[in-house]
């Protein structure tokens, strides 16, 4: 079979997680995340982003960004994210629905919030007709594929607390910018207050967690996830896929392998005429505006999607199984389409 | 390691659903449930409902009783339920929250509603000022362990039905109500409108899936499915779970089993001094009157809650893959307690 | 045209309200409260509730019911109140729609909370499964015409504080319980943290307060007012009801007419044969158990509710402008009918 | 006093609205609406708009349009609106916490939707991860002051409904758009569904009114309207503000002379250097550019708002009880300044 590049959850689950799911199979033990074992799970995971963070499982991104965000914002308060933000166009109204925020989004040029691009929206601040912001919430990768430095972090981190606005951070791709950044989770997600972590998309079945950098802001998690209807009864099986993701760092080598494969993909891709990177190809997805003619085509052997139809600009994904042989076999029928495309 | 008689969620996952998860896991495939598999193993499920029913798989009961509810009724209707419903006193106000309804609340004998009973909830209709009853749910089995029969379903059914109401049936322990019975899922569930078909009580890993019996009030479910949190990306995994549910009835295998296991309880129990059974032992749940004194010492030795710490009375949940030797276990330690306490 | 016993709403608005709300037409005033006069009228309000209290006008007591629950409940927290509460019975499900909580409604004998009341309502604090019970709501006068002492107050204040929760009071009739207990309006309403003070059922046209007597629980009360669509963009009107309302203490002369009118009907009704009262009449509304073959006849001449079809009690409110013939006319009727009956 | 030009809401109640309101004081009537008197105004305002149109009376313009919403849309669908629009700008997120909706604003040129502006947010139909676009919100007059033609808005209505999309008016200052068009109030919101016509910016005190085209869009509408706490108990002193605003066309009246003044300012203010029209005045507010050095001393003066900061824009409002000689000494006062600063 061949492989997507249409999602990196297209991809199934990394093997090592099945064996954690096995392991934990023995016996009758608390529900809801009351065991030792998803104590100590949660435990190692919150210690990557602090010592004094906390993290708390979920099913899925939506589910942990949106929690994050009643966490910390009143219905009357906004969040400041990028127009191309998961939360923004993915969602389907799920912040806006479950938290009864405003979502003011700002277009940025690669998918990346600065502090300038933040300062857009604070008008209106004290003022009652107008939503206050609280919360900045950034993509670690982003949804176009790039990443944001430990620096970048910093200062965009400084200026929303010096603004009295917190951070979180969407992580689905967190791994992905770390491995892309050499440096570990938490520095990946350097002076954020609230991260999304994300497993799904790199390797495990179901499995994200809320990470909260300080414990003041995770009072009332345990009732919002509950109301939220994310808190799973058997918790164990969410903390093995955690486990295993930990466990000699297989987060690291899938994401890195990833990783790979994009940069494989990117650096071939743009050696045909008229492919030409979107934006840089930073973690495990490429962005790349392709000639119109050779979408079709090109879609009948590959599965992918457009990020933007009217360029048009192909959204190509690569994830923890993705085969060298699938991105040579996706290159030569860019090759074989182009060259018949050049002769006509 | 001895079980516990805590939940039938304290429970781990059976075999089979391990060795369904990994038959799934080649290749890459669409995500969100759009992949063939996922669509096959849906309409299975719904079979088990009706010619006309639709499946939606999502992580846990909660959502499956929420997503129900936002499905059929808008913000100023009402839900009348049982006083000692799933959704009245376990869920955080997940329904209120999610769907902005108001419950109606019902004292009953036994944890069952009747057409009597939910007409005491009818007054106001048309009153602006008033909650408006839009959905009746019930629970099978019961929160107290009894189980409906298909004709009182069906009266009920037929009730609500001539009252403009719609029927929800809260299905965690369904596959337990149906072996008691000796019916098929869709006769346990006759009547219904909408039911919460639940697994991961009886020997799956977080599996649930939301039943409508009418498409007319299923349009708008995938987007309430995506919008509360509960569109799993990797819906295969999901799938695989009730794939294996259904293979070889293992759902009936497994109820069966915790069924027996509770009888065998329930039989032996009430042969002691001051154990009296609260309610029938209809299904997998023990709910049983027992003296104050016995209550610490009893803990310290198997785990249980109780269900009302006034009377007292203790809740004993069997499940699949309770053993009969715990069953005898825990009797003899009643045996040893109880003979202890009449020499007293 | 004869009185209506329906509602102390059916009335008109007192004439000195009308000339309040010509006094402030004049010229253009800074919208939304900004302007000194509403300012002032605020402080004016605010005062009679203590020295830190805030007041916050809006249109209507569903309104600011909604938006004290608001400004101090998450969520996942829950409100116990009397199941006659207004909140409970009479505003569609605002609470839950709007501030998402959960109601935890207690049955009482005479529409009145007591410290034993409440705490039956406490159990399962700190697990994420149930509601959070986070405020007490009472009433007063209640929706059964008793009234709450001052010392009931503040033993049932006492007693939420030191169980960690605050105490809101529906205060739509808050001027009639004053007058009853012959206090002022702050001792009828000592020991709460919020009170909605009501002025549309005692005179004014359509106004009432939000009161918030520690400044840190009305820290987003500005926003959640706009947010509820309670913001009034000509607010000087708003602010002249209350004006007239505390001139002269007309709130006192209107609420004494109304109890003393309801004193003239309690006393004079209870002397016919199968009337009673259900409930002692302290305020401005009378509830007497009434022959059921008179209820028809009666309603002819005289419009009222029915507050129990079943027993039946009549629900007989008087107001600011009922007058004494009013009363006895309608005294009269029941003699006539009365005396028919008694002859068949 | 000097009148303000900061809105048309800093204005007082017209005479003629007193007098309305003191009629209606005579005795008791039901309460809610369901007077005889609040009934026949209702359908004369109803009338204006349509043979099958209904009306509900709110207290303020931000209900109005969070009703209507509530109304045609289920949580997960969306609304197109102008960035400007007020829905988006000045409700402090009231449509998205109320509704649940996710708005989808467009940025225009001259603050009006069109069919190609409205067809660029339709992507995603039917896509789970997506809102659903079900209504377009319109402002007549908008928020910079411009006017819809009939034939505009027969043109956006007709591709609307072709897209399966219903289509709202924000009709707050729908009497000054149908006087600057010289049409009636119908066909000033020609082919809408859904109209929140407003009253208070045009000399009522606090009266607005939800109307619905198609009685099939309004069966829930009394319910919604009393859970979004909107519905006045003494409602005859609604429905008497909209009795004056009909009587002799005093609606049109106010909105001419609005209207009149705002073209005397508008055409004496172009004359000076340095100002010039952002928009075209179409109806009772100027929006003007003008320089930045003369903001303040001007604001010293003369009450009103800076539309945009940044170039600057200044918004002047010029209401029904707008003086001749306030537009007069308002360009005397710019005259002045404007030569100082020449001289310099």
């Amino acid at each position: 079979m061949r492989r997507s590049f249409g999602s990196d959850n297209h991809a199934g689950v990394h093997p090592a997680v099945f064996d954690a799911l096995r392991r934990v199979n023995d016996g009758d033990v608390p529900a809801y995340g009351h065991d030792a074992y998803t104590v100590g799970v949660a435990r190692k995971v919150a210690a990557l982003f602090g010592k004094k963070a906390e993290a708390f499982f979920v099913f899925n991104g939506t589910a942990a960004n949106v929690i994050s965000i009643r966490a910390v914002c009143r219905p009357h308060q906004g969040i400041i994210c990028a127009e191309t933000a998961h939360i923004n166009t993915d969602e389907c109204g799920a912040p806006e629905w479950n938290a009864g925020v405003k979502l003011l989004p700002v277009p940025t040029p690669d998918g990346k919030l600065t502090p300038a691009l933040v300062e857009r929206r604070l008008g209106g601040r004290g003022d009652e007709h107008r939503t206050q912001p609280r919360l900045v919430s950034i993509s670690q990768a982003t949804e176009v594929g790039t990443v944001y430095t430990p620096n970048e972090l910093k200062e965009l981190s400084a200026s929303c607390h010096a603004h009295g606005l917190l951070l979180h951070m969407d992580g689905a791709r967190l791994s992905n910018a770390a491995s892309t950044l050499g440096v570990s989770i938490g520095e990946a997600a350097a002076g954020t207050d609230l991260v999304s972590f994300g497993g799904t998309k790199n390797g495990l079945m179901a499995g994200e967690a809320v990470i909260v950098n300080d414990p003041a802001l995770a009072t009332e998690l345990l009732f919002l996830r509950k109301q939220s209807m994310q808190l799973s009864s058997k918790m164990r099986y969410l903390a093995a896929q955690f486990d295993a993701f930990l466990t000699d760092d297989l987060w690291l080598a899938n994401a890195r392998h990833a990783n790979a494969m994009a940069q494989l993909l990117s650096k071939g891709i743009v050696r045909f005429p008229g492919f030409e990177l979107a934006w840089p190809t930073q973690a495990n997805g490429v962005f790349v505006r392709m000639p119109a003619d050779l979408v079709e085509p090109l879609q009948k052997e590959y599965f992918f999607y457009l990020w933007d139809e009217t360029v048009p600009i192909a959204r190509l994904m690569c994830h923890f199984n993705t085969a060298e042989e699938d991105v040579r076999g996706f290159l030569a029928v860019v090759d074989r389409l182009s060259g018949a495309r050049t002769v006509r």
